[in-house]
């Protein structure tokens, strides 16, 4: 068997939205702050720090545009948010932001239960939010949630993906997202999708998105670098989930995806101790304990912010 | 790239062994010989039941010899027994059992810790096991603990796999096991071992084992199935641990391992939420939850035994 990896890997640190966004205890945006900060101490150059939508929806990101406003700017850190509608990237342009990730569902059950639009309607919707985001020349991440199978459909054909894919590049995008939103991803139907789509998108970089519901998080990025991929969003502590889906629980823990990689060789430039004393402390605060494995493994102390 | 897999694999159960030995609750024996029935009645087909220790060592395997006398015999399910000296070996036998495994650790750290002897020493009494077995004409499993690296002595180099699973030949073994027993294992280095070792060993069956205390359990199980790997040591619930290495936590959980290979087409006989039911029953008797999550997000009432 020819284990054939890449030497580096980019992490793309999404615990402060897709992580907070679903607990229920605010957390104040001054704390926000300090952990996007230790975050970028431990290594992290992409972060997703919240997303811009209706504070009645998502309560915890009421506070997206203060947030972003108090970000110490670095030069080589990307600080990114999720939009939802154009609204939401207008402000995340007024808040000062130059990357923007805009996603869609392939799923029609899952796009209508958690935007009330239909995979059509909302393709055409990212369309006017890519052109908004290009006019105030943003980098664009497009997504496609559910892109391996949806809680309510069972499994979504590859081909899908492919065609909201292909109409994501047809109107200019930076990069390209691959959302496992509900954990119903496995290393062969991984490698089956990124086989049909790799060879149509050139040099548009992938970045995947897994959810850790069912235990396979890992198996899927190791096939994912077997297949080439080598950008991947990842939660401190594995925070995260989706409420829209039930049973979907925890993004891949950062900790542990960077465990992996530098055990098997593959660089990330981020410090595991940093990052898992970013997890301590946000499980102190909530009280809670998250389902990743490094950080609890990791005496407490190593670092503090 | 290649996703290769083969068609089958075959799951050890061993919950009744390394995932009961580590609980402090005495489980009624009664109780063990209903849920090694419900995991029979689940389509497991070879369960480790039980270890003949001493029973101030381990209290809970106090009743090994009872327990092998109640459990129904099936002429299709194997049930094995682990022995750590002759004078196990000997119980194993008159309490009616045909399989054993015997099993020398590769770390002397380790070795002394857990047994008091040298690797050099334990391989020696190994042969004197795997004689005395032999002439009782039992089916002999020879495995290695710290296989992949030990928490004491950090790495161990394949080599000195590859010598102790030399002398096992050379005594007559009818299958090896490989025990990641710190949960060290990492897929280059499980490939690794694996091309070195597979080569030399012709048609005996190799049997991994896997802890998740890193979380790496299920990219193991995949790297080792894509070098050809079919046979792998489970527990339900993702029990067990090892009390002599400090961090050890957790087998690879049966209902994950399956999952794993049945969403990617590799069949195992196995009913997921028949083993879930013998989880939730076990997590119910222990108060306590198990870090398998594949039991977590099936209902209890699947099935009863």
């Amino acid at each position: 068997m020819d284990m054939t990896l890449p030497e580096h890997a980019t992490i793309i640190e999404v615990g402060p939205r897709d992580g907070f966004q679903f607990e229920t205890q605010i957390i104040p945006t001054e704390i926000k702050v300090e952990i996007v900060e230790a975050l970028v101490g431990a290594g992290l150059r992409h972060i997703q720090v919240t997303s811009f939508v209706h504070p009645r929806k998502v309560p915890q990101m009421a506070d997206a545009d203060e947030l972003v406003g108090r970000l110490p700017s670095h030069d080589d850190v990307e600080f990114n948010a999720l939009a939802l509608n154009s609204t939401g990237v207008r402000r995340a342009q007024a808040a000062g932001l130059r990357h923007i990730e805009i996603s869609v569902s392939a799923s029609d059950t899952h796009s209508r239960n958690n935007t009330g639009m239909s995979v059509k309607e909302a393709v055409s919707q990212a369309a006017e939010m890519i052109q908004l985001a290009r006019s105030g020349h943003m980098h664009i991440r497009a997504s496609v949630q559910c892109a391996f199978g949806c809680a309510y459909e069972g499994d979504i054909p590859p081909e899908r993906i492919c065609d909201i894919v292909r109409r994501f590049l047809a109107h200019g995008v930076d990069a390209l997202g691959l959302s496992d939103t509900t954990g119903m991803a496995n290393p062969v139907s991984v490698t089956r999708l990124l086989e049909l789509l790799l060879p149509d998108i050139g040099s548009i970089p992938v970045i995947l998105h897994f959810h850790d519901t069912r235990g396979l998080g890992l198996t899927n990025v190791l096939a994912a670098m077997q297949c080439g991929v080598t950008c991947f969003d990842t939660a401190l502590a594995g925070m995260g989930g989706c409420p829209f889906v039930p049973g979907a629980a925890g993004n891949i823990a950062t900790e542990d995806t960077v465990h992996l990689m530098h055990a098997m060789g593959v660089a990330t430039g981020i410090d595991i101790g940093r990052v898992a004393a970013c997890s301590h402390r946000i499980e102190k605060l909530l009280n809670k304990t998250f389902p990743g494995k490094i950080h609890r493994i990791l005496p407490a102390n190593i670092i503090t912010t």
